[in-house]
C-alpha cells in the first residue's frame, strides 16, 4: 500500500438545505462516511444488498425490550415483504407480541418514576414503557388454555421450539402480530430460551392443572430446533443476519451458520454493548471471523446505537430503495422450508 | 425531610499510604462512598449479608465469557464454601468449564490479533482469550460419548436443564470444575438456553448418531426447570442473587423470584451494559421493585464496571471478613435440596 | 396520582410501508416513543420550539471530532439560518474546521488501520478519519501568518476567545466554514479551552517568531470570555442549548447560565456518555436542575447516541418542520450582539 | 508467526483462598491475564515501571468529578510522594480542592434524589455527591480576596495557568490540599481550561470589583502554559501519563509530548467512555501512535471502568510493590524545575 492509497476519499460534509427523505440522509450519511453515520450507511447498503440477492435467506435476532416499545408492527410487515425470512427472538418479545394479539397494550411511562407506587399499582415498568399486570394476568389465563389446546392437538408429540411458534401463530389472530404473521408467512420463528420468559410461567401453571386433569402437558424438547436450525442454514446458498441487541438470539444464528462450516455472508449488528467485557452481546464481528461463523470477506458492519432508532432507519431506507409494492420472493432453496 | 439531614455525612477521602489488604480497600471506598467505589463498597457489604444470613439462598447468575477467561476456581470454591447456593449460567460458560475439566486449555491473547489468520490457523477469538480448535473437536468427542452414557443410564426419561447439569457434573472428574463442584456439593445449576451452546451442538451429533443406532438420545425437556426453581425459591426463606453480566440468568433468577408473589431480598447486578436502550441486562434493580422481582425494602446496589475485575474484588473481600476456614452451612429449608 | 392516569398513553407501533420523509420518521418515533426513538422524538419537539421562540437565545456546545467526521457545513448553514445563535467549540473543532478552509482535506479511514504504518507515512487517525500531516503543517504555516496580522491590527490589546474566533472568521474566506459564517451572521464562537488544539500550538510558533522579531505576540485573556459571555445569557430573555459531546463547551453553556441567575429553558443532549463515573459529560440533566443550571420547569431531553446520527436528523426534522427558506430572525435582546 | 506461538500462555484461573493484598490480587488477575482483570494488572505493572524509571516526568490527567467523590487526599500524598510529577487538571477539580481546603465539604447522597427539592434547599449534586451552595459561596468570597491578594502581587504582570496553580497552593493552608501539595513539592499544575469552572466566574466578580476600585484585575493569559509544558517534556528524557477521565487534560498532556516530536514512553487512560463515536476521550492509544503523541514501542493500556475504583488499586498495588517509605526522586533534568 502506497501513502497515495490511503487519502483516496474526502469526507464530503453533510447538506440539509430541504426536506429530506430517510434514504437521502442516508445519502449524506455515505457522503461523509465517519464514525456512526459511516456506519449507519454500511448497514443500511448491507440490508439493500441482502435484499436484492435471490439466494439469502435473511435472519432476524431478536433481543432486549423491542416489541414493548413499539418495534412489532415494523417486524410483522418486514416479514410479509419478504425481508426476514427467520426469526430467532427472546422469549420475552414474542409474550409482548402475544399480550396485544391477546388484546393487552403497552403504555408510554417515564424512566424516573417511582417504582414503590408502581408496584403498589401493579403496574410493570421496561424503561419507559408500562404494562398493567392485569395483561400479564389476561396472557396467562388465555394462554394456558392454548397450551391445553395445543397439547391436546400434538397428542404426545414433543415439539421444538420453532413448532411452539407455529402453533401460538395459528391460534394468534392479531395481523399485526408477528408470530401471526410469520404464521402465515411460513416463516421460522426460533426461541431458544422460550422458558426464561413468561411462556416459561405459563408452561408451569399449564402443566400443574394439566397433572391435575391427569393429561399430559405441551412437551417442548430442549434441543431440537438445534437440527432444525441448521437444515435452514444448510439449505441456504446465502446466509445474512441482522441483529438488534444481541444474546441468545445472535449466539443461536452465528453458531447455527459455524455448524455448516460456511459462515454468514452478510452482518449487521445494532448494539450498545461493548467489546471489552467479553460478552457476546458486544463483541465484534472482527471475533467471529475467527471462529468462521461470519465469512473473512462477508460485508459486516455493526452500528453502536439504539435499536429503537437504527433499525427503522434501516427499514424506511430499504423500502425507499426497493421498488414499490416490492415484494422479495422466498429465498432459492426456501421454497418448500417448514 | 430537613436540609440538614441531606449533608450528615461527609466524603472522607481516600488514604492509601501502606500495605492495603482488599478489604482494607473496601473501607476506604466506604469512607468516600461515592460513584464506582461507593456502589463496590455497598456490594461488599451485600454479599457479606447474604453470607452472615442463615436463610438466605444466593443465586449466582453467569453470563458473559466469565470463565474462558479466568473465574473458573473461584467460583468452583465459592460453591464449595457454601457461599453460592444455586448457580444459573449461560450454556457457553459451561462448555468452557467442560473444556478444561476434559484436558483443553484457555490462552493468553489480544484484542488485536488478526482474525483471518486464527481463521486460517483454527484458532478462536474471545476478545483477548483464544481457545484452539482441537479442545473443542475433543469436547465434542468426548462430550457425546458423556451424552450417550447418559441417554443410557436415563432410559428415555426427560431430563430438566438442572437435572442434565448434574449428571454432567458427575462425569466430569476435575476438582477446579464448576460442575463438579455443584455436583459433590448438591448445588443447583440451572441452564435455561442450555441449547445455545456447543453443548447444543453436541446434541446435534449425538442425536444423529443414536438415530443411525436405533437408540434414543438423551431427552432434555425445554420448561421442566421452571417449575424446579419455583420450587427452590419456595423453599427458600430469603433470597439473594449476584448477578454477573446479565442475559438469561438475571432473567431466570428474577422471574423465578416473581413467580413465588416474594421477591429478592437482596441483589448485587455487576455489568457494563446500560439502562437506556431497554434491554433486561442494562435494566436497574429500581426497575425490578415495579414487577416484585426485588422486594421494595431489599438490599441492593449495581456495580458499572467489568466482572472480572468487580466480582474478584468482593469475592476476596468477603472471604477476609468471614472467619478463617469459614464454610458457611446450606441456609435452612434448603437442607434437604437435590 | 391515580393508576388510570398511568396507562393514558398506548405505546403506537412504528409502520413504515412506503417512502418516508425524515419528519415522518420522527412521526413514528412520537407514535412509539420509547427508549431512543421516544428521546430522539422529543429532541425534534424541543429544537422546533427553540427555534419558534422569539426570545430564545439558542446555544450550540460542539465537542468531539463533529467536524473531521463530516459536520462542518450543517452547522455553517444553520448558523445562517439563525438556527443557531451561539456556539461554544472545543479548540480541536475549530482548527479541523481552519484545515479546510486553508485548502486541506479529511479523509475516509477505517478504525482498524494499522497505525504504525500511519505513523510512518505521517497520517494522523482520528477513529476512522484520516488527516495527513502536511495538512497541519500548512495550518501551522498559514495560521502563524494569521496570528501575526491579528496581532498587528489588535496593537497590543488583548483579546477574547470571542474576539479572538471572530478575528479568525474574517480572515477565512471558504463560506463553508463554520468560522467564517458565524463572523458573517455575527455569531459569537466561544472557545473557552483554544490552547488545549493546534491553535495552541501555533500560538507557540508565532510568538516565538514575535519575540525573534520583537513584536508582541497575539494576547489572549484566559478569563474575559466569561463576562462576555455571562452577558450574553442576561441578555437573552430565554436560552436553549443543544450539546453535542459535552466536555468543556457544555460545561461552559450551563455555568453562564448559572450565572444570570437565570438557568436554561431549554436543553438537548446527545450523547454516549454515561452518568455513574460522574464525570460532566454524561451528567443528567436532573441533576442540572439542582444547580439552578436549568430550570426546573424547562423542556430537556438526553439522546443517548452518536451525534453524527442524531443531530443531522434533528436538524433535517427541524428544516422540514420550518416554513420553505425559512431564516430564523435573532432572538430579541439579541440584536444588537456583537 | 506459527500456529504455536499464539498458544503459549494458558489462562490461569483466579483463586482466592484467603486474606489477600491489593497487589496479591493483581497478581491473580495477572495470571488470568484476560478482559478488564487481564488491563488492569497492566496498568499496575506499567505505573510501577515509571516509578522505577529514573528518567520519567509522570503527568497525571485528572477529569471529571474525582475530587468532590474522594480523591483529593490521594492524589496529593502521591505528589508528595514524587510518584505525579506534573498535574494537568480540570479547573473543577480545583475548585473542590480549594473548597475544602477553605473550610467545606462533600457530602455523601444518591443519584435518585429529587433535584427540584435539592434546588429550593440550595444543595448541589454531583450524581451521589452533595454541596451546599454556601460553600460555593464561601469559596467565591475567599478567592475573590484571594485573587485581589495575587494581582496585587503580580503588579500587573499575566501569569499562566501554571503561575496560577501555584500562587493558589502557596495561599491555601489545609496539606490535604494537592494545589498545596503540588506547590510545597514544585509540581507544576496546569489548568488550560480553567476559565470554565468556579475559577473563572470570581474572576468575573474579582475584575468587576476591581473595574470599580480602579485597580488591574489579576491577568491570565490563554496561551503561555503552551511554552511552559512543552519545555518540561523537552527536558524529560522520558514521558509518562496516568489519565483519569480524559477531556481536556488528556489531550493537552499528548498534544505537549507530540509537540516535542518524541512522544509518551508510558501511558495509562482510565476511562468509560467509548471510542467509535470519535471522541478525544474514548480514543485508543493504538490511535494515538498515528500521531506520534505515543511512541510506537511505548508501554501502554487503557482501563474500561470507573477511575474511582481503577486508580485507587493501581495506586495501593504501586505503594505496597515499593520499598517502605519510599520516596520517588524527582526525574533528571527536572531536578531544577519550577
Amino acid at each position: 500500500m502506497q501513502r497515495k492509497d490511503l487519502l483516496t476519499e474526502p469526507v464530503k460534509h453533510f447538506r440539509i438545505n430541504s426536506k429530506l427523505s430517510v434514504n437521502q440522509l442516508i445519502q449524506q450519511f455515505q457522503n461523509s462516511g465517519s464514525f456512526g453515520a459511516g456506519r449507519l450507511a454500511v448497514a443500511c447498503d448491507i440490508y439493500e444488498k441482502m435484499a436484492r440477492d435471490k439466494d439469502c435467506t435473511i435472519f432476524l435476532g431478536l433481543a432486549g425490550a423491542l416489541v414493548p416499545a413499539g418495534m412489532r408492527s415494523l417486524i410483522a410487515d418486514l416479514i410479509r415483504g419478504g425481508l426476514i425470512n427467520v426469526v430467532v427472538s427472546t422469549g420475552a418479545n414474542m409474550v409482548h407480541d402475544s399480550i396485544e394479539a391477546l388484546g393487552g397494550h403497552h403504555y408510554k411511562g417515564h424512566w424516573l418514576m417511582d417504582d414503590h407506587v408502581l408496584y403498589r399499582y401493579h403496574v410493570y415498568r421496561i424503561y419507559d414503557v408500562l404494562v398493567p399486570e392485569e395483561d400479564f394476568v389476561n396472557l396467562d389465563y388465555k394462554m394456558t388454555a392454548i397450551y391445553d389446546d395445543i397439547a391436546d392437538q400434538s397428542k404426545g408429540k414433543t415439539l421444538s421450539s420453532c413448532d411452539f411458534a407455529r402453533e401460538l401463530g395459528k391460534r394468534l389472530e392479531d395481523p399485526d402480530s408477528i408470530l401471526r404473521a410469520a404464521y402465515e408467512s411460513n416463516v421460522p420463528v426460533f426461541l431458544p430460551a422460550v422458558r426464561d420468559s413468561e411462556l416459561g410461567y405459563v408452561h408451569f401453571l399449564h402443566s400443574t392443572r394439566r397433572k391435575l386433569a391427569k393429561k399430559p402437558p405441551l412437551l417442548l424438547d430442549a434441543f431440537s430446533d438445534v437440527a432444525e436450525i441448521i437444515g435452514i442454514c444448510r439449505k441456504s446458498k446465502k446466509m445474512g443476519m441482522i441483529i438488534l441487541g444481541g444474546g441468545v438470539p445472535r449466539n443461536t444464528i452465528q453458531s447455527a451458520a459455524l455448524a455448516t462450516k460456511s459462515g454468514l455472508d452478510y452482518a449487521v449488528v445494532i448494539t450498545m454493548d461493548r467489546a471489552e467485557t467479553g460478552g457476546l452481546s458486544g463483541s465484534t464481528l472482527e471475533e467471529t471471523v475467527s471462529w468462521g461463523k461470519v465469512k473473512g470477506q462477508a460485508s459486516t458492519v455493526t452500528v453502536y446505537g439504539d435499536a429503537m432508532i437504527i433499525f427503522p432507519i434501516m427499514a424506511a431506507s430499504l423500502i425507499e430503495r426497493l421498488d414499490k409494492n416490492h415484494k422479495r420472493p422466498r429465498p432459492k432453496n426456501m421454497e418448500k422450508l417448514a
